[in-house]
C-alpha cells in the first residue's frame, strides 16, 4: 500500500455496482466503502471525516469503466476520410481508394516506437480522465512482425507511465497486408509460424483477436490463426458479424471465446450459440453512430436470450474516434434500448468477463480491485442522461486518487 | 481593459473564422491575433514570447463557439422520463401522462429563486468549459408571468456571475399550462397584455419565442404574441415545423424573426420562403439524437438553398441533456452532412446572425469581441471528428483567459 492511498471512498450519495454473490446489479445509498492494499474491504453504513478518505461530496459513486475493444496504437489520425464519408463516400470505398486501415498502416509502419509511445500514453490518459481504469488495447496497424510487436511494446510502455490497467491484444489479423493481397495464404502462415510464437514468447499479449468479416479473413482462416494463438496460451477474442453474418459468432462460441465484437449483423443462429455458451457480446455502439449508420447490435434480442453483454468504444482513427465510455452508455440507453442499469453492468462486470479479469476487476466489492469513480451526478440513470459534457469528480485506481 | 487581459494568443498552429468581408469562412496559419480593450485588433504572422500573450503551443483557434437556443432555466433533470423512452414510450406519451414540460412546470413553481440562479450558473459555467462563450437562454418552464418573470430574473443573476455572455429570450408560450388547458385563449391574453410587457419593462429579455407546432400554438396564436412582443421592441424567434410542417418557417420568414429553429419537419415551401428572407434556420441535431429518431432537419438542402444556418444544443432536461457545442458539430457533420467548415461557421457566424450580434460577436476579425478558443487539436476537421472528450485547451472571452 503507497503513500498516496486512501482508507476508501466515504460519504457516498448513490453507488451502484455488479454484485458478485447475488449475481445481480445492487444499489446503494450513503455509507462508506472500505479498502486495503488496493482492494475494496468492507462498506459500513458510517462516513468518516478523516482526510484519509476520499470525500464523495453525496454524489454518485460507481466501479472504475472498463473498455474492452480499443485500438489506441495508432500513428496518425484520418480526420480527411471523417469528411469525406459526411459528403457521401462509403467506408468501403475510402478503404478502396488506400484510405482505411490500409492508410493507418502505412503510418504506423514509419512511425518511431518513440514517437507511437507519447501518443498512446495521451490517448490512454484521455481514456482515465474519462472515467475508464481498465482497457484492452489491440495492435492491429503494423500487420507485419516487426511492426505488431512494435504497437504491442508501445502499448506496454505507455501503460507503464499511466495508472490505468490495461490487457494486451494482439491483432495481427486486422486486414491482409498490402504486400501479401495475391497472397494472403502466405501471411496467414507469417501470423501462425511468427508472429504468434514471437509476441507469445516476449509476453506482449494476453489476448488474440481476427476481423472476422466478409472481404477480410473467412471463418476457416480465421479458426487456424486462433488455434495457434491458443495453442500459445493466449485466450480468443473475435470481430464478428459487423457488415455481414459470416458465421463468426457461432465459431466464437464454439472456440470458446472470450467475447465475440460488433456484431450488428449477428444471426439467431448466432444468438443461440452465445446464449448456450460463456463468450460475451461485446457490443460498439459507438462505431454504428460514427459511420452514421441506422444498424444497431440486437441488444436486446442477447439480453433476452440471456447472453452477457459488454459495451466498448471501439476507439479507432477510421470507424470510431472517441474513448469516452460514458458517452456509449447514452448510446446503449437510446440506440441499443438498455436500460441505464443494464449499461452500467454491461461497462464494468459484462467487460471484466469479456477480458476473463471478472473475480477482481468491475465491482465494487470485497476483495476485488478498489476502481471507482465519483461522478458530479446524484444517480446512476443521470449518467448516460446527462452526456457530451465529462461528469468525472474523481476517479480512484487500486485505491489511488488519481486526478 | 483589465489587468488580466491578454495583448493576443500567439504561436497559434491554425486558426479558423468567419471573414465578414471576404463573406467566407478563412483557415490561416501560424501568428499572432493581437487584441486591445477585449476586442481583436489585428493579425501579425509573427509570433510573441512575452507571457501577455497566451500561447497556443501550435494548435487550432476558433471563435468562440455560441450557442443560440438553450433552455437552462430549469429546476429538476428529468432522467426517469430518459429511461422510460428508451424502453418504447414515446417522447409525445411521456408528455400526456404529466411528463413533459409539464412535468418542469410544476418543479419550476416550486423552487426557489435563489436555487435556480444557482443551478443555472453551474450549468453556464459548464457550457464556457466546453468551448461556449455566448448564448442565448430561454425561459419557458414557468408558464406564469411571475414564474416566466422569475426564470428571466435567475438567467441575468446566474449570467452576472459568469464570464460567458447571454441573451435572454422569453418562451412563456412553450407550452400551455395545465390550468388553462381549457381555456387557451385567456393564457394568451395574459401572455400579450401581462407577461410581454412586464418582461419588456424590465428589460429582462431580448428575444421573444413561440413554440409553433402542432398540439402547441397555431400559426394564428403565434402571430399575435410575436406582434405584440415586437410592439415592445423584442425581437422574434421562432420554434418550427419540429414534428409536423405547420407553416412555422413561412411564418417567421414572413415577420422578419432572427430565426426558425429546429426544422425537421420544413416543407420545400418553407425553404425557400427563408431563403428569401434574411431569417437564419437554426440546427439542433442534439434533439434528434436524444431522442433516438431518424429525422434530421435537411441542412444540405438549406444550405444549397442559400439560407444561413446555425447549429445550437437545444440542451433542456426532456429532449437534450447536453450543452457540448462540440458534440453538435460532430452529429452536424455525421447525420446532416454538413462539411466540418460549414458546422463551424454555423455554429458561430452563423449563430451570431441568429442572434442579431453577427456585426462584433463569433468572428476573429479587427473590431470584434476577442472571444475565443485554443483547442488540443492540430486543425478543424479534428474538432468534430474527435468527440465525446473535452478537447478545449484555453477559453478567452473579452481578451481574459478563463480556465
Amino acid at each position: 500500500m503507497s503513500n498516496t492511498s486512501i482508507k476508501g471512498i466515504t460519504n457516498i450519495g448513490q453507488w451502484v455496482t455488479w454484485n458478485p454473490e447475488k449475481q445481480a446489479m445492487e444499489v446503494g445509498n450513503g455509507g462508506t466503502w472500505l479498502m486495503e492494499n488496493g482492494l475494496f474491504s468492507e462498506y459500513t453504513p458510517k462516513s468518516f471525516m478523516d482526510h484519509e478518505f476520499l470525500n464523495a461530496h453525496g454524489q454518485l459513486m460507481t466501479p472504475g469503466l472498463i473498455d474492452s475493444h480499443t485500438h489506441p496504437a495508432f500513428a496518425t489520425t484520418r480526420e480527411l476520410e471523417f469528411e469525406m464519408r459526411s459528403q457521401g463516400k462509403t467506408y468501403q470505398e475510402i478503404a478502396e481508394a488506400g484510405g482505411g486501415i490500409r492508410n493507418s498502416v502505412r503510418k504506423l509502419r514509419e512511425i518511431s516506437e518513440f514517437e507511437l509511445v507519447d501518443l498512446i500514453e495521451t490517448r490512454l490518459n484521455l481514456m482515465l480522465k474519462h472515467g475508464t481504469t481498465t482497457a484492452e488495447c489491440k495492435s492491429g496497424y503494423g500487420l507485419s512482425t516487426e511492426a505488431e510487436l512494435k504497437s504491442l511494446r508501445a502499448i506496454r510502455t505507455a501503460s507503464q507511465r499511466t495508472p490505468l490497467q490495461t490487457f494486451s491484444t494482439l491483432l495481427g489479423a486486422h486486414e491482409v497486408p498490402d504486400e501479401y493481397r495475391d497472397d494472403r495464404n502466405t501471411y496467414i502462415d507469417i501470423i501462425v509460424n511468427d508472429m504468434i510464437p514471437a509476441v507469445s514468447g516476449q509476453k506482449l499479449a494476453a489476448y488474440c483477436d481476427v476481423f472476422c468479416e466478409e472481404g477480410v479473413y473467412t471463418t476457416q482462416e480465421t479458426e487456424k490463426i486462433l488455434l495457434a494463438a491458443r495453442e500459445h496460451g493466449m485466450q480468443l477474442k473475435f470481430h464478428a458479424d459487423e457488415f455481414v453474418s459470416s458465421g463468426g459468432a457461432e465459431l466464437a462460441a464454439r472456440m470458446g471465446a472470450l467475447s465475440a465484437d460488433h456484431l450488428m449483423a449477428i444471426s439467431a443462429t448466432g444468438i443461440t450459440a452465445l446464449a448456450e455458451s460463456d463468450t460475451v457480446a461485446t457490443l460498439l455502439p459507438g462505431t454504428t453512430f460514427f459511420l452514421g449508420s441506422n444498424t444497431w447490435a440486437p441488444a436486446r434480442k442477447l439480453l433476452d436470450a440471456g447472453v452477457t453483454v459488454a459495451l466498448a468504444t471501439d476507439f479507432n482513427p477510421g470507424s470510431n474516434m472517441s474513448l469516452s465510455m460514458p458517452f456509449i452508455l447514452t448510446l446503449a440507453v437510446i440506440y441499443l434500448h438498455m436500460t441505464p442499469l443494464e449499461a452500467l453492468q454491461a461497462a464494468t462486470s459484462g467487460a471484466a468477463k469479456s477480458m476473463g479479469i471478472e473475480k477482481n476487476t468491475g465491482s465494487i466489492s470485497p476483495g476485488f480491485k478498489a476502481d471507482a469513480v465519483v461522478w458530479q451526478v446524484d444517480n446512476y440513470r443521470q449518467l448516460p442522461y446527462f452526456y457530451g459534457s465529462n461528469q468525472v469528480h474523481q476517479i480512484v485506481v487500486g485505491a489511488e486518487p488519481i486526478l
